[in-house]
């Protein structure tokens, strides 16, 4: 008896949407990319050339008239997703989405709603690192029990000083979310995740340090937040945009009986360099690299998740409360005051 | 323009093999897993039905009667490797094969012979860590001078203790080689890689410390080999089968500015465990898990190979000469004299 | 022309007095312990054996009649400091008194006054860290411009697991301070030092995990801070007295330009073992191994500067300033607000 | 009851020599530096003022004529130790020497005759990284069988780059012994100490890479040297005298249940420096500052001995045999051929 291939229809073909695009057609077993669509037409043409993928299109819409396709894969800019979303489910489409949720708590709210009217539709929420190896395999160690009860959690989310510029650029045209939605969200998501608790309180500071356009854009190039739990557990989050040395993800999970930490020298190979600098260790230079894996491994799972009719373990409601978080976390830097989570476990209609 | 996708048969099934059959299926780009084949019948039911594979054979003379096929690929017992290549080859398919090339330097020189005669088919042979991203990236190093000129390399292969057991029982039933054709091939294909030199001259000893069926086979549980170079770089090996912390492969190359090393902790991820033992990293514990990637890319590289009608840069004379210094060492090691490489660099007919 | 030796009496012969006792006996050129004081007779005695040292005190005042001595080391306990301090220099001694400087932030005022009212007597005061060679190099590199400007750092200082009961014993009868004024005293003073910069605004949270005892002492088991100061820097400290590893002491100052950690492993040795649970560490057990160059190389300072007729760079101000952030940090973690440190730049009669 | 302080008189005033004469005065406990002694008269004054040593001397025989003394330090060029160890024995001192032993095998199995035949002297040989903490508690860690029988060691010892141009001046003019002799020879001692075991056979290797001058000196810049024990363990030895990063001494033990490594990073500090190079550990640029707690340890081991009227753990035994290993390299290197070392457990006469 043989399975059926999962068809799918990807939206946005910008480095990551290519990335997944190229991972979709060729390493994810029992799946096909069938679709692509980008309001730029170049780009649909490329992949479509170099991937070989049958139907392209310019219009979002139009792609979800397709019913050759099982599902919908979202990877286009931030402000897009919520609605595309909607859309998507409503159309009877499984649905996966990139991160954020949304860029506001109301529309991550909205898509909650919608999910949650449609159950026996796959969706799922690229929170990537919950399937990254090593992260995955901290979550089980913690369970087991390796390092007792988790107390405090310490994430760092820092992109290299190489894009500095291009960010700089970017965020004078459009709504980044600010440095903590932008760069922590996946820490926050991390954090509610290993210490089971959700936030109550938040302090977050930040400033321009290297270069002033952070000011005038009301953001900050490196800050830090401290998050009191629910559990008592401690968080601390620290946010840049000018890591020296590359892209610099590490989590630190320190427990009753133990201390784990994940990535806490982001070395990208298993090389070490001798020479008359000293001992060296090169580092991953950004995401895609860093979680090459993670990506392909989310895939697989919304894939099989589709084919065996199930809900992946990230659900949308880890999108909604990661927003929260990352929203009082704004509030804070912007106020300079203590601020309270809203933890409304039920959505509101 | 469409590409075709290159189809391909495997024979052996075991569990690289199975490895492979999966890659083949799922992860490499333009190309199809379309016939597998091992005179395990269950092996060949359970691979058609997991892998959706068309034609299963429990004969490999019968899988090369199928000209849908384009390529071979042979993940079969070592000791099939030579045969097995040389039918594929002359029944015109392209022709991949697990290392070694073969048991024996005479029939790995007859290999080489065939191979020359059928320039316009691709033949690979799996010396797969040439293809991981690290070793590859050291090379790269190397060439850019990054170390000045290379002096020594030093490379450990050591496989874990919980494969000892395993190990001695099929090495009392069937002719492994013994632990320096069989744990260094890799190694030896590496050192002339970096050093851009062939042996001259080797002593390896070696002994039975913790199991004394080793003695009865007349092979070491742990064994080192030290080469001298043409160019005067010097060359140090350590095999072994007792690696209590795991799978422990690690390269180092001093040159006259530098010094590059390659695995040298061999940790499996990127989690650092921090509890009263002290602070731990775990280890791989396989060369599936370490090698992964370096399993992907060069069947990869194989698939490009034909499409764009090239060879690798791995060639039979690698297979050749690595097996020549295997046989130098293993007669070292049995005599416990220095052993001369025989290093004619053109095949005697 | 021969130096002089100077002579030292030390009251306090606990654990780290005693080891004071004995490099100011052996270890210290140009020194020499001439007196030691304790209101425990039998330390008295094992000291002026073991040492060889004439003069023995089991009443501090008593010792300060001594006029060969040059010198008071001050290793009592915490609550003694001030008042030994202002007497010592009165009575005309130079003065070296271990952290803190006081318990209350008025004594320390006081302290302040009277060191400022006797320029000619050398006063120090243990900061030893300042001494240790990674964190004296640290500085040199920032000063240099090794990673821009600092915007961040981090300070952990976490008490080995082992010491738990000890502590709980200690602290139901004695004032600690609280877990930040206690544990944080040096890493506050690092942060001053490292960042030039004075703090201003501070959130403490903490909590009891694995003991319910801290709850009643009102006081945390694990604590964290996080604090503004005036350049818009950011610090980050974290506090235990549970840590499973050993005595875990960390820094990490993050720059515009690069970052620089400091025991970022608190390996206690060269060594590393692998073994079937990995490839593992193992850590300093307490402060005395892990700064054990410190404690000498401040004394050695302490000397110099009394031949010299100098003060040393660390001043009483830097223990005044270190207080009054470990207060803050109290009445954060007792109050749950945001507390703004005082900054009197001059001491107010 | 007062010990007796040991007066100490040395010979050599060199960088090491006066590094030890500093320890000798100032931080080795009940002992005294009563006399220093060196062909050059500024290095003795020099020596005399800073340290304030009573006694100088130009003359090593006039030196041995003073009876205040206890104890001979002898830190001389190494063509000097044997004379000078034998004449202080004969006049009934105590004798600390630096290492080598000898150049020579011959002169150093005379020495250990007149060892044996003044058995109430504590003699010591300066074999400091006994001392040091990392190797003694390998030691101590093996004995305890944490890494079953030790079966393989491997150790480096490379010096800086800086000190080339050094070296090749010296040894145009001095008999240096050879890269195997010089630079090995504490490697030797370690490997016959954690093994438990005699050299057998060995082979040598090496060449001249970055520097011609050693083809000319008949010596090699770097080298490898593989020896076979009489236990059937395995002896890997490189040396050189070309390291970019610094002073590279690193130590490894395969043992049947687990592996140390002892500096296999050779960091000089508690420090990590991330910036765009990558994540950097600087190194030991030397022995002294490398080895700075042994240098102390080992002769405050020495003073011990003497005041406890004992021999310390490490014999004249252990520098004969070092050295009849130092020749078989050397040999071997010369010859290109396996040479079998001489053990004759006692010494003729």
């Amino acid at each position: 008896m043989q399975k059926r291939k999962v068809k799918v229809g990807i939206v946005g073909l910008g480095r990551l949407g290519y990335q997944h695009a190229e991972n979709l057609s060729f390493r994810i077993p029992f799946c096909e990319l069938t679709a692509v669509c980008s309001i730029n037409e170049k780009e649909v043409k490329k992949a479509q050339e170099n991937l070989e993928v049958p139907y392209g299109y310019t219009d979002y819409d139009e792609m979800l008239t397709n019913k050759e396709l099982d599902a919908i894969f979202i990877a286009s800019p931030s402000g897009f997703h919520c609605e595309q979303i909607i859309k998507a489910l409503r159309e009877g489409f499984h649905v996966f989405s990139e991160k954020p949720l949304g860029l506001y708590i109301e529309e991550t709210q909205k898509v909650e709603k919608v999910v949650m009217e449609h159950p026996d539709q796959t969706f799922m929420l690229g929170f990537m690192r919950r399937y990254d190896r090593s992260y995955a395999l901290a979550k089980k160690k913690i369970e087991e029990g390796a390092i007792g009860q988790p107390t405090l959690i310490r994430c760092y989310g820092i992109d290299p000083t190489k894009q500095l510029d291009g960010f700089i650029k970017f965020a004078t045209k459009n709504y980044s979310g600010g440095l903590f939605l932008d760069m922590s969200i996946h820490d926050f998501d991390l954090a509610r995740w290993y210490l089971s608790a959700e936030a109550k309180e938040v302090w977050a500071v930040g400033g321009s340090y290297s270069r002033t356009e952070f000011n005038e854009l009301n953001d900050a190039e490196t800050g830090a937040a401290m998050i009191r739990f629910d559990n008592q557990a401690i968080g601390i989050f620290v946010a840049g945009r000018n890591c020296a040395h590359g892209y610099h993800v590490e989590t630190e999970i320190i427990g009753t009986k133990g201390t784990l930490r994940i990535g806490t020298v982001p070395e990208s190979d298993q090389i070490v360099l001798f020479n008359d600098n000293g001992v060296i260790n090169e580092c991953f230079d950004g995401f895609i690299s860093r979680f090459e894996q993670a990506y392909l491994s989310e895939v697989e799972e919304f894939v099989n998740c589709i084919i065996e009719g199930r809900q992946p373990a990230v659900s949308v409601r880890d999108g909604v409360e990661s927003t929260k978080i990352g929203y009082a976390c704004k509030e804070s830097f912007e106020n300079g005051q203590l601020v309270h989570v809203q933890n409304d476990r039920f959505v509101s209609n």
